[in-house]
């Protein structure tokens, strides 16, 4: 089993940048495991952008949906992030909520089985006003059900607030 | 006056699961106040589903908005949730944001002087962007405030994040 | 360099209450300053009533952007809010994220060299579904940048929820 760190936040709180210090900290060669579909030329560069800020330490894998099929065994792993990675089944399976967390959820515990030290950013996205627009409703549900997953099964979980990381398991 | 632990967090953070949890250990036979308004058919299917997966422990109490009419002296009551029951209130009161204010405060003042061990469940709708919709901003107001007004009197409250309990007073 | 105190939280979280109440325990003489700029008689109003709020012990400043052309040398100052104060930048930038995130980092830079107890209000804008318009989106990265850059000199950190301060450096 996975030894799991989870960070959580909402948008611009410092979360990539406080599981970089993380990772770094923990090993000399950490794993970047990007989960982001490149949807178009913007997106492009900003992903080399990220990429070009980590140093010659880290090694980059690339994977929108199947995390399992790597082999990251005694490695240090950080994944960033898990909304991304949710957006891509979320899409794929036609928006369909029960299908998409029903297919993370199997997909995530083949992955979470390996023994690696995994640290894993995701997003808050329940604090706001409930949208108005039927499919972020639903996405929201999504990821507020797939946190709660994956921070239960986690050893230790922050809660990102302006930069600051809050210990809260 | 009862004894109010206040539950506080996102959409789909965990906060009635860990409600009934906490009101299962704190006695064999909690009442269930449910405030829902069944506005159409699938809110009546899953007001039906959760009312399913509480056990024969639970005694179930609907009621949209007259809180301290019913007589809870003694019993451990699970309020799920705050956010519904204010809703009514807003909405009988066409509205108007002052007027369900008072009219809420009014009669939680009421229930509140029971003797019982009260669990309340509501939600953080405040660190999103503000919304564009005057009746959504109107209403986050609302439930701010009285957020603000129960956890005051409350002499445990919990922020949940990801489904694990945060104890912040 | 100032001592500062960094509040945030959601809409109606009670930061600014809070925040005064901090501010009267530290000075006997604090120092309001007032970043909203007048929009327009509804705002005025509301400011009014604000200042009404408080009692003759505090000194009122209204500043829209420059905070470091005034002298606060060996006072106790409670700015309220960032948020005001960033959309001024927002706006008078033509809307340019980057442009007004520099201007306002340097802007905070000199002001905050000075002496003084500084108590800074903020919000919390990044925790709900991202929003759909575009501007929302900028702004709450700006607000979300600016938090994480003043909450890192900050000496103390509070996240407000439901009205309970949350020490959290």
């Amino acid at each position: 089993m996975a030894s799991i760190t989870f960070i959580t936040g909402g948008a611009r709180s410092g979360k990539s940048s406080f599981a970089q210090r993380l990772a770094e900290a923990q090993s000399g060669k950490p794993v970047y495991l990007a989960t982001a579909r490149i949807w178009d030329e913007d997106f492009a560069q900003r992903v080399k952008r990220h990429q070009d800020d980590r140093d010659q330490r880290w090694q980059t894998v690339e994977e929108e949906k199947n995390l399992s099929k790597h082999d990251f065994g005694g490695q240090t792993v950080l994944l960033d992030c898990i909304t991304l990675w949710l957006t891509n089944y979320f899409h794929d399976c036609g928006y369909q909520l029960e299908e998409a967390l029903e297919a993370a959820k199997a997909e995530w515990t083949q992955f979470a089985e390996q023994e690696m030290n995994l640290i894993v950013v995701s997003n808050e996205l329940g604090m706001g006003v409930h949208p108005e627009n039927e499919m972020a409703r639903k996405f929201a549900d999504l990821q507020g059900w797939m946190n709660q997953f994956v921070a239960a099964q986690a050893d230790t979980v922050y809660l990102m607030v302006s930069g600051i990381p809050v210990k809260i398991k």
